[in-house]
């Protein structure tokens, strides 16, 4: 195995190849990527299914004089294979030298850095329109996935595609699945296309002004050199439609054929949710990190009122198994459950719009693919008074990729008027401001779902807040601060999964100062509770706040403002804004100051600059 | 004229007319609407288009029991005429009680207060959903605009509608026109459908899975009743496409008609940009507002740089006019300009495709719109160091419609890493950040477009900054504040359109207490000058800044949070953070203490309070 792989240092070495060894190279590629996954963890059956569109794209056309955009980009691994970054592949010590999505930094056949859905289209349509400006004559290729199809983005870029004319391809990767299943009227059409080859008279394509073509044996690679021939150096925009098989090269006979026994089955092939994310063999035994442990509790007390609650509806854009909402909860949920494809912006707006009528929607997602819905966020949701609960999952400072990154959220959310953004600091609390946001509420809510250090406390049975929160304590609930521990001289105000944190500075502080700081959970990052500020005022000099999550224009910062005219001192700790592309959170925390020896020796001399 | 339109309190009181009377109803509102707008202004073009669609939704459905749901809202006059809120539009006393859009405030009639495009269907999926789930029978009807159809979340609702299934009606109103030109391959089909009586097989809604019908006559009263009784209770989502004329009954006869001859012409019947909205008598004489000045004084800088430097772009996404973008200007541009439609996320992915091949495009549009592209500013641009140029337009404390505030821009942007944000203080500043942003910079910028209190203070000859900048002063152009007034004690850091603000209260503290204040001009609120924010903590001991947007997540709290730790106490001026729709700007400035009386009281005891 691996003979041929061995000699493609880059695609000029593919170009040379025979057809028999062209599908040679994709067996071996196909075999090496099951490997990878397996042990490494990645995106498995997208990966697979786009190993031969990738060998015959690099075949005919000239990358990187020609350019390749991939949408999304978690389907290119062979892309990064070819040129030049196998070892990553192949060598276990140099599995995490690559980033999951392309990247510039790498290759200079990567012309971006993507892991959000939609935009390659239009990325691609500006990359022609400056060929054009300036007498170019590469091939501009957009690679977009059917289940990115549903997202705004891509269409708005289809729509100028037509208009703006001049060669650009668009291959449109169909293997039946988004992320989960596909949802969606244009995947009917889809399908009709794919169940007439392509001829169908209903062509979504075609609709928008665009020319089409299609090939049904999206995995032949001779097909497919065949199709990219045709329309290589085309002067007009053109869908070329590929049907592919996610997760081709799954089976028994693979999985026999590969690792010990012991290693986590490995789903089958084609369209299954399953082999979206392939975990590696780090994950074998874990248990389940935070999102999928308070999503499943979410999701249970929410399910336990579907039959007296007929509005009660949990939306999530195309990406529920990773935060906890299971195939078989969304089985038993019925029309409680919504689905409604890579579509966040939709998925504001229509939530808003179950909300207008009486029924109580619940949006599920990460951090950053929130950021696609901001508009709606902020009109529909805030401005409407719409009765919406946003779950924010995959918070805070860690180890992610550039583009998944959970330091930005707060910042967002919080600068947006008229939302309730919470930060519960247990599971029970969580659940308790699920309940009022999805019960009495009746105003638009943000929960900042509880992270791994929250989820550690509770595992080991040392939580540091209350089991129950205080809900009547002020006009709104969680409008009061809660003080954990009264102290004097400094106040900790350690913001939500930074709670745990600020409980082992407040130990560490009294170890090595002799003094017992204030510990304080604000829980509410919206806005200020002012008279717990103003009575921390009378007896403390030095304020410390702590967010795991951006600095700068963050809670922290607007706690150092409404002291600013005020004799007390401030501190404020949290991430920098900046980007990161899969730094160690231990890394991070340290160029934060956000351990606990470093948040301890700031403090100690900011106390004794005051004292000087 | 107006008889039968006084006996009209409600919708009940059409469906007794005969269809020659609703005719006769149409013909009044429409001089009705003519008048108004020449006297208050509005949105003239799309309304008189919708005159009778309107008249004929009342008049078949049963509003408020059924929901009628108009996308951006601007069209929606007759509407508000038709259901008890017609004085608005008679009594000239009255015109300024009604928003110029939907709002729930004024009307169960109305759902929902929107202002920007393309949610109209998800929200309408929303509400059908609510139905469903509780087995009502209303029927949802989304009314839409051509125009909003290239923007990405009508799209996404589409799709979602075909999927979900049950009773909904989407009218498109197809009047040719977006808010200027139509653009993008959608428009060809659309043209095709009403060239072929709706026939063509290029049909963008079957081919998202969802019934279809046509009206040519989309101003026939009678036509329209048919078609709409025809999908009334229907079972199954439909798109009613209607083709309507914007500007329907301008033409010289209505000018005569109307109003003395001083008054500005009324634009021509048709799809012409002019008519999309109609200055009101006030406007007379006036000069050209901030948006208008220096958007055109952009333009021409960039202008004259085209012949050079071919991938020099600017992208309006459809509302080139406002911004100052003119027609003729866009005609001389070429390809040099792009209008891609609303379909902010496209503008910005496509101009980080155009950075990235090499060229320079500069996107240029309202504040509130730039949100519809968060996702895309934070990866697409910034993340991806793409060398875009935003010029943010309509920003501000002032009295806009709640959908339209100009005051939540800089948080949202400040908050994205990687993003140079610039707040220049005069027109000659203004180009100069243009001219580095789009040449030696290379990177992501954001200018926000000055103000109106920057102009006024140019063309009174009085400009409080100097009219050049020093870009060479730090390792960044603007990196570095600028003392604009050496003085003690109280340092005032005024930024950007808030320079004035701040000048007038230096004399003004200078004069109530004898004090002299520094003055500085920030000119930059991405991040902070430490340099001199070190420098003046050793000579004051209250630093005030003044900003014209948002306090709260602003850069005034960024400036307090660093001055944290430290002796230095101080004081922020902003805007609240709360919706406010069409609030005078003297009332809000009032609210936010953030009148020159005001903010010299709050200073004074602030100084005595530090004294004491």
């Amino acid at each position: 195995m691996g003979k041929l792989l061995d000699s493609i240092d880059s695609p000029q070495d593919l170009k040379i190849l025979s057809l028999e060894k062209l599908d040679r190279l994709a067996d071996e590629i196909r075999q090496l990527l099951i490997s990878f996954c397996r042990r490494h963890g990645g995106h498995l059956g997208s990966n697979l299914a786009t190993i031969e569109p990738i060998i015959a794209l690099h075949y005919v056309f000239d990358m990187p004089h020609d350019h390749l955009i991939f949408d999304v980009s978690h389907q290119a691994y062979t892309h990064k294979i070819l040129t030049g970054r196998r070892r990553a592949y192949t060598d276990p010590e140099s599995q995490e030298d690559l980033s999951g999505f392309t990247s510039p930094k790498e290759s200079p056949y990567d012309d971006f850095m993507l892991g959000h859905t939609g935009t390659s289209i239009g990325l691609a349509c500006g990359m022609a329109a400056q060929r054009d400006a300036t007498g170019g004559r590469a091939n501009i290729i957009a690679f977009i996935g059917d289940g990115s199809l549903s997202s705004g983005p891509a269409f708005e870029g289809l729509d100028w595609a037509a208009e703006q004319g001049g060669n650009l391809i668009i291959v449109v990767n169909d293997n039946e699945m988004s992320i989960a299943e596909n949802h969606g009227g244009l995947y009917k059409s889809l399908a009709a296309l794919r169940a007439s080859g392509g001829r169908n008279p209903n062509n979504p394509f075609r609709a928008l002004g665009l020319d089409y073509r299609y090939v049904e044996e999206g995995n032949r690679i001779e097909d497919l050199i065949e199709a990219f021939r045709q329309v290589k150096d085309t002067d007009h925009p053109v869908v070329v439609h590929i049907h592919t098989r996610k997760g081709l090269g799954l089976s028994q006979g693979s999985q026999r054929q590969i690792g010990p026994t012991s290693l986590p089955d490995l789903p089958a092939e084609g369209p299954v949710e399953a082999n979206h994310w392939q975990d590696g063999l780090d994950s074998l035994n874990r248990l389940p990190n935070s999102r999928k442990t308070y999503g499943r509790m979410a999701m249970q007390a929410l399910e336990a009122r579907f039959p007296q609650e007929p509005g009660l509806t949990v939306i999530s854009p195309a990406t529920p198994l990773s935060n906890g909402i299971d195939p078989d909860f969304r089985q038993r949920a019925g029309n409680h459950y919504r689905d409604v494809g890579i579509a966040e912006s939709h998925a504001i707006a229509y939530a808003a719009g179950i909300a207008k009528a009486g029924g109580t929607p619940v949006v599920a997602t990460s951090a950053t693919f929130f950021q696609r819905a901001y508009d709606q966020i902020e009109q529909e949701m805030a401005l409407n008074g719409s009765a919406v609960t946003l779950l924010v999952f995959s918070t805070g400072v860690a180890k992610t990729d550039a583009t998944h990154s959970g330091t930005a959220d707060m910042v967002m959310m919080r600068g947006i008027p008229a939302l309730t953004c919470l930060a519960p600091t247990s599971g029970v609390e969580f659940l308790d401001m699920l309940a009022w946001a999805t019960g009495p509420a009746r105003q638009p809510v943000v929960i900042r779902v509880p992270g791994e250090r929250t989820l550690a406390t509770e595992r080991a049975g040392k939580p540091i807040a209350p089991a129950t929160s205080d809900p009547t304590s002020g006009g709104q609930p969680w409008d009061r601060y809660r003080i954990l521990q009264q102290g004097r001289t400094v106040a900790l105000l350690a913001l939500g999964d930074a709670l745990p944190l600020g409980h082992d500075l407040a130990d560490s502080l009294e170890r090595s100062t002799g003094l017992k700081p204030t510990l304080v959970d604000p829980h509410r990052y919206d806005r200020l509770d002012k008279q717990t500020l103003d009575a921390l005022a009378s007896t403390h000099s030095l304020v410390v706040t702590i967010e795991d999550g951006q600095l700068d224009s963050g809670w922290g910062q607007a706690v150092a403002a409404y002291y600013g005219p005020a004799r007390v001192r401030t501190l404020s700790f949290g991430a920098a804004k900046e980007f990161n592309d899969r730094v160690p959170q231990a890394t991070l925390l340290e160029r934060y100051g956000m351990t606990v020896p470093a948040m301890t020796q700031a403090i100690s001399d900011a106390l004794v600059d005051r004292a000087s």
